[in-house]
This record gives structure tokens, C-alpha cells and sequence, in this order.
């Protein structure tokens, strides 16, 4: 390589440390907002989050990276790059052309819009108040329909915001892969809800101390190998994960008295999360890759340790001695086999973030199509607890009572993520086929997770996926691990096996 | 006012709040960091806070600034200003001029080092090992010394870095102020030691459980006032307060089971500070006035809420009840009147922030006269241990065993902060200075601290203090407050008082 393209390209890394240097920042700046930052601070911290978002931003579509963009996208110059400032080039690249066309200072409005908006939410949520939330998410979505423009729409202009978490993710190819799935789920939830062998879950309606769940969700967490040296665990409304560097990837969770299900499950969720970034390779650190590849590969991550591990009977065999020996009093008389049914009940339920991961596609389906709507058909976001209202009445059968059990359950949409939710059943998919794969290739799987020996999953993890962070995309990596392009059928399939057993079809 | 001068004001106090954007995101990573941050995001987290420093620091010194505080200072202009638009400007171009000469890039240097230092001093501090630290105080001193030269050398260079925590302060001042108070209290602490009447405080050698001291520490912080809802206790190795803005003002404290007087007057002290900060009027949010106007006022307002307050035998005559009931077990046969004495029991001890309000000003005195001879007498970094020993033998009568309970007790000089200590002192004086102002204009005083009416104290110290934030300088509150200069003959006074009393002199 070149001496000067040698300069040039340090001088854009250079550029690159210091704005996840920002990002860290904002992030931190998040995580606290959400975990016990006081409420009287709130407005103003939004405003310094908006004020430093607005700052990071402009170095993303500075004329300084526009000139190294341009100075290394030189075929010469980029066939020079090793692997992975080719990579660090290409996605800031990516970044800089979507972004160049829109104003400094409409993105920091979003910023600052989008963070006052999410407190907004909290206390919207509490209230069941729709309304209070409601000129905000209009701004939301009239200022995202805005930025479609400035970005280009892809076929549809839903397909633009689809993209920004699952490249190259269309309405078209979802609208295909829900109806695959939809179309062997749906018989499957019917002949469940005419089964007579329902799981017994009334031993679960007692109260469980919440020192105690804190202490379990510990406990399971260091089995997992989350490493609390590299990360913590806190309080939030809305469980979450946030990866500030590689050696500070925090998670939270929410201990609910009446439900020691919630927290548990959410712990391995956000574990799962966690574990990806935790092992990105360190040569990574301080680049846009030390970041898991996409929301979708993300989720996979997150469900395949909740689910696929974490509701598996070995799973059980192994930590329910420790779960009993947490809640005595509460489990004492409880078998084994009755835990594992009652945890891998499936019922038709009005909250996404409790529901079991069957109906669980069908909660997401709802949102998909809602914002299709939003994006796509001119639907009204006074009209969306309405609508929310309806789709839940004809998909699961129930109506929501109240907002705050409806369309105010998730934070999502007051943060702008609107094009977000898609991810959580494409993890779904990813998930099962990835397992497909390590199952294949360790057969004594099932031994190591029934022994507690659950470090080999996670190198394999490591070794197939999480080390890559973002240097390669969602399909290179569901194509290199599993040797084929995402294929819905191994989900179904898995959720046929287990739940046939479990309802005894 | 002009249109274009309007504009200018305008633009100015722009670039004024985004420079507070960043110093709140900057306070709250090195909050972060104290409190609870993984252990191995440290080092990253102290590039970042370097990177955003630095950033803060070029916004301080850039040409915009310095064309807007020329045309701001043109006198027409600047008689054309609000009284806290003037103040504003004031304080910006005081800061100007300091720092215009550093390179930033020496800036970002020293922040990193100190914040990456502040790490190494815990784990330093933890093992006793003074040589861990060393390197880095060595070269925090040496880029200090280099710093004076840019600052400009006032009377001596050690004057430079006092006049950067209390303005105009210099070492012939010091010396004569501490000479004087050293002349009142040396004999005072030598008939204390000569008193057969020593408290009994051998029921202060229990254990009190963590649990009910932070309990204890809310109670009192809440009576005091400290608004829950714009701030918050946490926990750290050292004790803090931090502003990171009016509406978001932290504290922490440090639970030691042995002894329960630390948080407890730990909490009142930090307590006092966030008071100061919380009450700042609201029109100066978001500007460089938003806060304390010197450190030593900002440490009356600490040392006033913990020893004037806190230690009076009115604010136990209401609040011993509430402590006894925390803990029945260990309290339930110890007298008001002994509890009273044995939190105000004067010995000479190794940790400055565990000492009494009497020989602290002892300790205060011997980091003065270090940091007068490391920077105008060429003492060595290396040295420090030695020195420091041979200080507290000669002043206090009493080695350190080990550097953890000796010259690396604190964490300012791994912070860079040289010149701070003296605060502490001047902090003692202005609290008994202005306390004689308030006791005559309030001659109910002591009632009203026996009712646990402490809001028109509260009150009072917000007309007089608070409210003006940094619009003030130290020397006009404190003239305009109590009629007077500094005088340390009140402190005198007050300590006289009080301590003949109880040790019956």
C-alpha cells in the first residue's frame, strides 16, 4: 500500500474511533435515561442527547469522510485494504450516501424528538393515555415519511425503513416468508387450543420475591458466560441491551413480583444479546463492526439462548434443582416436566414481551402490517389504537383492555423505530436454523446443556458468528454457518416437534 | 440593543449551551465510571471521555468563540448586555484567555491521563501500592507545571493552580489565613488531648447493617431537601457530587459497616453540595453560571449542612430518635447527649475525610504545604510518600501504615486536581462566617433545627447563595452575605465554642 493512501486511510479511522466515541456517549447518556436518571433532568438531557447526536451526525457526512470515502473507494487504493478496513469502508460508505441528503439539523430535531418522546411514553404507559403520546409519534412518522424521501424508496417506501435493520430486506420477501410461516403455524395453535393436555401453570400464580429473582437471573447470566466484568445488569420498564464497547455491554430486565417467568426469561434474552457483543473480535473495537451484524442475526442471538436453549428440557433438567433451591417455598411440590410444560405454554396473550414464542410470530405479524399501513397506505396515527384493537381481536382473539396493554406496550415506535419489529421473527428463523446447524455438527448437544456445560455453545457461537461482529452480512453469515439462504421451515419445524410433544398431538 | 449585537448574543449563547452538552455527557461518563462502570470498558470509556474533551475544549478556545466575545466586549456592546449576559461573557473570556495558548491535543492528553489514572489510583488505593500510581502523577505534575507556563505564572506557580478553584486566592493570602488559624487552634487541640472529659465512643465500634444506613442517609438527605427528583444516591470508593444539570444532580456515598458516622455525615455533606446546585435559579440552566461560583463556597455550603447543621446538639435533639429507631439493637442504651459528644469526639487520625471538624483543617494544611513544594520547590512525585509521612507525624503525631491510609487516601491529585485542597479550609471558614450572619438574622435558628424545620435554612441560603450560581464571585458573596472579607476568627470562634464545651475546658 501506498504511504499516502497509509495516511489517508489512518486519518479515516481516526475519524471513525472518534465518532463511536460519540456513540458511546449517547448510548451511556440512554442506558441511563432509561435505568434511574432523575425525571427533572430529563428534558435537558434530551437536549444534550439530540445537541451530541446532531455533532456525531455531521462527522458522518462530513466533507473530511466524503474526501477519504472518495480518496478509498479509488479501485486501486480499495483493492490495497485488508479485509477489514474494506468492510469499515464500505459501511461508512453505505451510511455517508444514505444520510449526505439530509439536513444536520432535522436529524438532531428526531434526536431530540425521539428521546423526549420515549420518556413521554413511560409515563403515557402508566396512564394507559394514548393521547398524551399521541402528537409525538405523529411528528415521528411525518418526519420518517420526510427521510424515505431523502433516502430513496426501495420498492415500497415501508421497504426503506425494513432495510435499516435487515438489509435488503423487502415487503416483498416478508410477505412470502410470513405466509410459509403463518401457514404451518396457524394449524399447529389451533390444534393446541383444542388439545385437552393443557400444562399446568398455577403453581406460577404466587409470589416471588424479587431478590431472589435478581439473584437467579445473576446466577443463570454466569452460567450463560455473560462476563459482568465486561458488562451489568439494572432495573428498566422495557428490558434491553446496549453494547457501549465491547468491555461494556449492559443489559436490563424487570422483576415482577407475580411473574418470576418475566425476568428469567428476559435475563437469557438480553444475555443472548449481550454474548454476541461480549465476543466480537477485539481487532474490531473502535470500528462500526463491533456491533452485531444486523437486528435480525441480533434477535437470533437473543431468542436462540431464551428459547432454544432456555425452554429446552435439558435446560431444565439441569438448573431446575437451583431454581427450586432460589423459591423453595414456591416450587418445592413442582416436578420437573410440569416447570417445562408450564413455561412452554402457549395461550393467546395480549403483552408481545410475555408471550410464548409460538404466538409470539403473530404479535410481530400485527405490528408488520400496522406499519405497512403507516408507511404505506396512509393509515392515521390517531387511528393506531384502534386498529392495533382489531388486528389483536381477529389474529389472537382478544382485545386489549386498555392502551397500556395494547398499542403502548412497546417502546418502539417512541423511539422512531418504526421498521424495527420484522427482526424479532426473522430471529425466530435465523435462530432455529442455526440450531439446526450446531445441533448437526455437536451431536452430545443436548449432554452439554443437561450437564451445565454450556461453554461449548457458546465458543461454537463465538467461533461461527459473534467474532465477525459486523464484517459480514446477515445473509454471508446465515449462508456460511448453515449452508443455506433463511429458509422458514426449519422453525416450523422445530416448534412442531416441541409443541406436538408438549400438547401431546 | 442593536439587531446584530441581539444576533451575535444570540449565536454566543448557542456555542455556550452545546459547550454544557458536552460537559454534562462528559460528567456523566466519569460518574459512570465511579459508580458501577465494568471494569473492562474502563480504558475505552477514558479514550472516549478524552475524545469528547477534547472536542469540549476546541468549542472553549475556537474562533467562533473568540469573534463572538470580541464583539460581545466592545463597550457599547457590553454595556448593552444583561447583568447575566455580561457575567456570561465574563466567564467565558476569562477561560478564553487561560487556555487559548494549550493545544488541544495536550488537553485531551492530560484528560485522558487523569481520568485513566483515577482507575489506576482505586486499584492502587486497594493494594496499598503507591508505585502503581507513580508514573501517572509524574506525568500529571510535569504537564501541570508545562500548563502554568501557558496560564501564566501569578506570584508563584503553585498561585495558578489555587486561583483555578477560588479565584484570586494566592499563596500570601493562604498562608497569612492559615498562620492566623493555626495560632487560634493548635492550643485548642493541644487542651483537648490534655482533657480528662473525652467522649465515650466505644458504642460507635459496632456493626450497623448497610442497609439501614442507606435508609438513614435518604431520611436525612429528604429532611434536608435534597429533591429525589432531580437526583440521585449511589454508592463509590470516594464520596461525590456531581451537577450535571440543575434538574440532575447526583451524590454518593460510601457504606462501612464498622462505622456508621461515615455515610451518614458523608451524605449531609455531599447533601450541602447538591442544595447548592439544585437551587441554582433556573435562568441560568444551561450556561457556565449554572453552578457553584468557587469551590471553597461550594465546600461551605457542604462543611455548613455536615458539621454546623449536622453536628449540633439542635439537629440531634430532633433526629437522634429517627437513628435509634434505624438501629434499635445497637443504639437503644446510648444517651442523646454521649451519641452527641462521640460524633464530635476530636482525635488525630490518618483519613481526611473521616477526621473531625477540628484537626481537619490540619490535614488540609499538609496537602497545601505538599503541593506548594512540588510545584514551587521542585519536591519529587517519588518523594510524596516520604514527605507525606513525615507530615502527619509532625503535624498529627501519627505515620500512615501503609499509602492506602496515607498519600493515596484521595483521589484529586490522580484526577490532576492540584490546588483544589485548600478549598476545603477556606470552605470551613466561609460556613462559620456566614452561619454568625444567619444566626443573627434568623435568632430562631437553633428552634427551628430542633423542630426539623430545616426549609427556611434552605431558603435563606438559597436568597442569599444559591440562587445566584457562578453570577456572583466568591469574594462579593461573601461580602455581600456577611458585611465582611474573609475572616477566619469566626471559625475560630465557632470551634472555641463548641469544643470547650464539650470537652469542659
Amino acid at each position: 500500500m501506498e504511504k499516502e493512501a497509509k495516511a489517508t486511510l489512518d486519518s479515516f479511522l481516526g475519524l471513525v474511533r472518534k465518532i463511536r466515541s460519540y456513540d458511546e456517549a449517547i448510548g451511556l447518556m440512554h442506558w441511563d435515561l432509561r435505568t434511574g436518571a432523575p425525571r427533572k433532568g430529563a428534558e435537558q438531557r434530551s437536549e444534550v442527547i439530540g445537541m451530541l447526536s446532531a455533532e456525531d451526525f455531521k462527522l458522518r457526512i462530513s466533507d473530511e469522510m466524503g474526501s477519504y470515502l472518495e480518496a478509498l473507494t479509488r479501485p486501486d487504493t480499495y483493492e490495497g485494504l485488508d479485509d477489514i478496513s474494506r468492510r469499515i469502508v464500505d459501511e461508512c460508505k453505505k451510511e455517508y450516501d444514505e444520510n449526505k441528503s439530509i439536513p444536520a439539523e432535522k436529524f438532531q430535531e428526531f434526536m431530540v424528538l425521539s428521546s423526549h418522546s420515549q420518556t413521554i411514553w413511560e409515563e403515557a404507559k402508566a396512564k394507559s393515555d394514548f393521547a398524551m403520546l399521541e402528537p409525538n409519534l405523529t411528528k415521528l412518522v411525518g418526519m420518517l415519511k420526510e427521510f424515505i424521501g431523502y433516502w430513496g424508496v426501495k420498492g415500497t417506501p415501508y421497504d426503506t425503513l425494513l432495510d435499516r435493520y435487515e438489509p435488503d430486506m423487502t415487503v416483498e420477501k416478508l410477505d412470502q416468508v410470513f405466509s410459509k410461516l403463518r401457514d404451518r403455524l396457524v394449524p399447529l395453535v389451533e390444534a393446541i387450543a383444542a388439545s385437552p393436555n393443557k400444562p399446568d401453570t398455577s403453581f406460577l400464580d404466587q409470589l416471588f420475591e424479587q431478590e431472589q429473582q435478581a439473584k437467579m437471573s445473576r446466577f443463570i447470566l454466569g452460567e450463560m458466560g455473560y462476563d459482568f466484568e465486561a458488562g451489568r445488569l439494572d432495573e428498566s420498564v422495557h428490558p434491553f441491551a446496549t453494547g457501549l464497547n465491547p468491555g461494556d455491554v449492559r443489559i436490563t430486565t424487570h422483576y415482577l413480583q407475580d411473574d418470576v417467568t418475566s425476568a428469567l426469561f428476559s435475563s437469557l434474552h438480553e444475555g443472548g444479546h449481550a454474548l454476541y457483543e461480549q465476543n466480537v473480535s477485539k481487532e474490531l473495537a473502535g470500528t462500526p463492526l463491533a456491533q452485531g451484524t444486523s437486528m435480525g442475526i441480533h434477535e437470533s442471538q437473543s431468542r436462540l439462548w431464551e428459547n432454544m436453549i432456555g425452554r429446552s428440557r435439558a435446560f431444565w433438567e439441569r438448573y431446575y434443582a437451583d431454581l427450586q433451591q432460589h423459591f423453595p417455598q414456591q416450587l418445592k411440590d413442582v416436578q420437573l416436566d410440569d416447570f417445562y410444560r408450564a413455561v412452554n405454554r402457549v395461550e393467546n396473550s395480549l403483552i408481545r414481551i410475555e408471550s410464548d414464542e409460538l404466538t409470539y410470530n403473530l404479535h410481530i405479524i400485527i405490528r408488520y402490517e400496522i406499519e405497512k399501513l403507516l408507511f404505506n397506505e396512509g393509515l392515521e396515527v390517531k387511528d393506531l389504537p384502534k386498529v392495533w384493537n382489531e388486528k389483536y381481536e381477529q389474529y389472537l382473539g382478544i382485545t386489549p383492555p386498555s392502551d397500556s396493554l395494547g398499542v403502548l406496550q412497546d417502546v418502539h415506535w417512541s423511539g422512531g423505530d418504526f421498521g424495527y419489529f420484522a427482526s424479532y421473527s426473522l430471529g425466530n428463523m435465523y435462530a432455529a436454523q442455526i440450531m439446526n446447524t450446531l445441533r448437526k455438527e455437536m451431536p452430545e448437544l443436548d449432554q452439554h446443556i443437561k450437564e451445565g456445560n454450556l461453554a461449548p455453545i457458546r465458543e461454537w457461537l463465538t467461533e461461527k458468528i459473534y467474532r465477525y461482529g459486523k464484517s459480514r452480512k446477515p445473509s454471508e453469515i446465515i449462508l456460511q454457518v448453515t449452508g443455506e439462504e433463511l429458509n422458514p421451515d426449519y422453525l416450523a419445524d422445530y416448534l412442531e416437534t416441541k409443541y406436538k410433544e408438549i400438547y401431546q398431538l
